[in-house]
């Protein structure tokens, strides 16, 4: 596989433990050379090996993407792992910890958690990214793509998810500010609204959709639809999709 | 490339003059056999004789989607040519005509005509293509899916659209309703806003977007991405997606 | 309270059964003589008593707002009965009927009933009365208004609704289109997306909301926030407001 | 004036500067004792003086929003100078100084400011007087309310406007979110898109519209409407409305 690799090009993906940021990691590393970003090492250590066995190439740093110099480091490593190489795919699927509280039992902290890694986040890695993405205008087969995972509550406020609605409407609107700013100087914004619960080892339990076959989505196939975001022409550029099962009401 | 086209099931284009439906005809033709239907046999015949030039298989029907005795009976010569086959996919790309004018120099009949092709017309093709995409559940590789050409007008209603707004409107709001009662059932509707000029000859001279490169919208490139919301897994289906030029303001 | 009507100016409402519609034409009668539109007499008789002996003024005419030749032979009834009045409100409140069915149960017939009254009806409607409105720019104190009711069908397509959706989708479509066109204009044009249960006698068995007190809408609160986008000033249009009483689940 | 003033309830107005925060306190002293809360004195004076001397009653406080503290010693503040008063209606109009910039020229600080004032002074403004706003739901003739000012950014993210629309964005999340978790008890908390230039002495020289008569927002028509949404009554609730001028493109 390794000989299929772009060796000018590499992927990173912040938020890349089990889920949609594995799953990513393991689909763009068919064709470029990987980063893995996450809170604690042991996030993405299996999936780091796992791509590496394979044939491919992935790194996996520990970083805080809600903190600016946590984030300056990371980069700062990136340039000396892969010296030279320039940046095809970022990918944000940083998830905040958030309190699913009736409003008057939150705090003021739980506002800033959840604003902390689901926007300001992404604020600090479009900051570091978008750069990289510019200058890799001309040479990426593919339009350099900064691709953002939303949520239900990208688009709708609740009972209960007040602080993960006003950090992710916040984040979508990140990623519609750029969307406008960078797509004309060739650089592709995307946001998926993913709206159902990922089939992954922690919510094996979960009944969800009545128990239906695959009523929980499957990581790869979003994975897969972050791809073809990707891989899509200039001239017809998406700038947001939803992902919902076949079962799932909405 | 015959032997690659199933042998069980085909494809359905409505609307296939140059542009989107021409396009979408060339992408579903590698792997199915194509319908395409069209108001006259001048729009289809090109693209017909192309794919079964190139050794894939296409069949032209003249039909009006907005009556039913037409699209009736341009069904009723499907089942005849391609007897057995299932239905794995459906595009709905008619354009109505509409008449780009002030509100008040418009008539009902006016109306009349743009809810006809683009609203009428998809509820009659609906009518005749989802009993076939429901009986391919079972056998089709991929789900069935029912696939919708939207445009600017279909979320934003202006001067000089009220009659297109309208209608595509009620388009894309049948896109939703089908997505809600049909998903469950194994179906997948899309609706896709296609938000700027199609690259086609009739648009040759347009200067859209300043002239940029890659300014106005390949029509392959939408086809590719109507391919991709087809091979979604059921798990991961996308009900909107819009598509435009890097270039474009939105 | 006839002392108090404005002797230039008029208003019209168009669909003024039992609830909105009604309640309307009750508000405004207490600044304008007004015209209630319905299919029969019967809909209308009982109001425009209760307004003429209340001393207010109404007119009850019988028309069919999907049938232009009805609609026109109503403004000449109107002009002959209010002669030199000028329309300073007109309320599109119809109401098709429509049939709540499984997509694969309907007819074409059931489509076509649904976008004649919710779309077409008021496609004719804003034909016969923007001429007016826009003639009473200079001499009516509050801004000439097109007021359109909406329902959640308006912005949702859903099952069971396929055809109520499509239909009052066009409508939407229609005011935003007519906003765009006529505001500049000094019209006012508004939507109103009412989302509930309107509290009428046909409704008076219905269960909503856990029978909670208030859990249906009250007509003569509609009505009264329809009077105050008709008295917003021009320099702060609303286009569009939703309508849901405290308890709705939305 | 002073004898119509109820001496039960008051109203409470944070942001409340030239524009919308001062007209609101004006139209708002008509019915109730009203406290203007603005991070400086020189704010508040002019207004408090005017609604003081015009026979109403009006109280400034300084104070910051985005600071938990703050907003605490404000609100003993109040409870010490109207003593037994419940809250009828809290309106939140804070402005938070946002970097009109290019996204790569912006810093985290940038972000912070933005969301500081716009987002998280609601979320904690909302922790203030949501407990309030709860305790008059027995007594206050109208539903209590939350109301809160937003702006074109609130609903699209654009260039120059990244972090005003992440702020924005997210402040209309905790809007929704707080609508379906309080309506259902009683307040009523509504959100206006503000989508003009405001007529204000600081936007004098703006030449906004072609300079058309009332091509600005009026200020006391916004709080026109706001003082309408907080009579609605409580079966007939808005959650949403927009406002711009008649000669505003949108």
């Amino acid at each position: 596989m390794a000989s299929k690799l772009s060796s000018k090009l590499f992927a990173v993906v912040a938020g890349a433990g089990p889920g949609t940021g594995r799953a990513c990691a393991i689909r763009f590393s068919k064709a470029y050379p990987v980063v893995l970003l996450t809170r604690t090492a042991e996030s993405y250590k299996d999936t780091v090996a796992e791509i590496n066995n394979a044939g491919g190439k992935a790194i996996g740093i520990s970083a805080d993407t809600s903190d600016v110099k946590s984030l300056d480091s990371a980069f700062e490593t990136i340039a000396k792992e892969l010296p030279g190489l320039k940046l095809a795919a970022a990918i944000y699927n940083v998830g905040a910890g958030f309190q699913r509280k009736p409003f008057l039992e939150l705090s003021v902290e739980d506002f800033d958690v959840a604003v902390g890694g689901n926007a300001r986040g992404l604020f600090n890695f479009a900051q570091k990214t978008l750069p990289l993405l510019l200058e890799a205008v001309p040479e990426s087969e593919h339009p350099p793509s900064l691709i953002i995972t939303g949520a239900t509550a990208s688009i709708r406020g609740s009972y209960l998810f007040s602080t993960m609605a006003a950090s992710m409407f916040a984040r979508r609107a990140l990623g519609q500010s750029l969307a406008r700013e960078f797509g004309p100087k060739g650089v592709h914004v995307a946001h998926a609204i993913v709206d159902g619960v990922i089939d992954i080892p922690r919510t094996s339990h979960y009944n969800v959709n009545n128990g239906a076959e695959d009523g929980k989505i499957r990581a790869d196939a979003i994975a897969e639809s972050y791809w073809n975001l990707h891989t899509q022409h200039r001239s017809a550029f998406t700038q947001e999709i939803d992902i919902r099962p076949y079962v799932e009401k909405f």
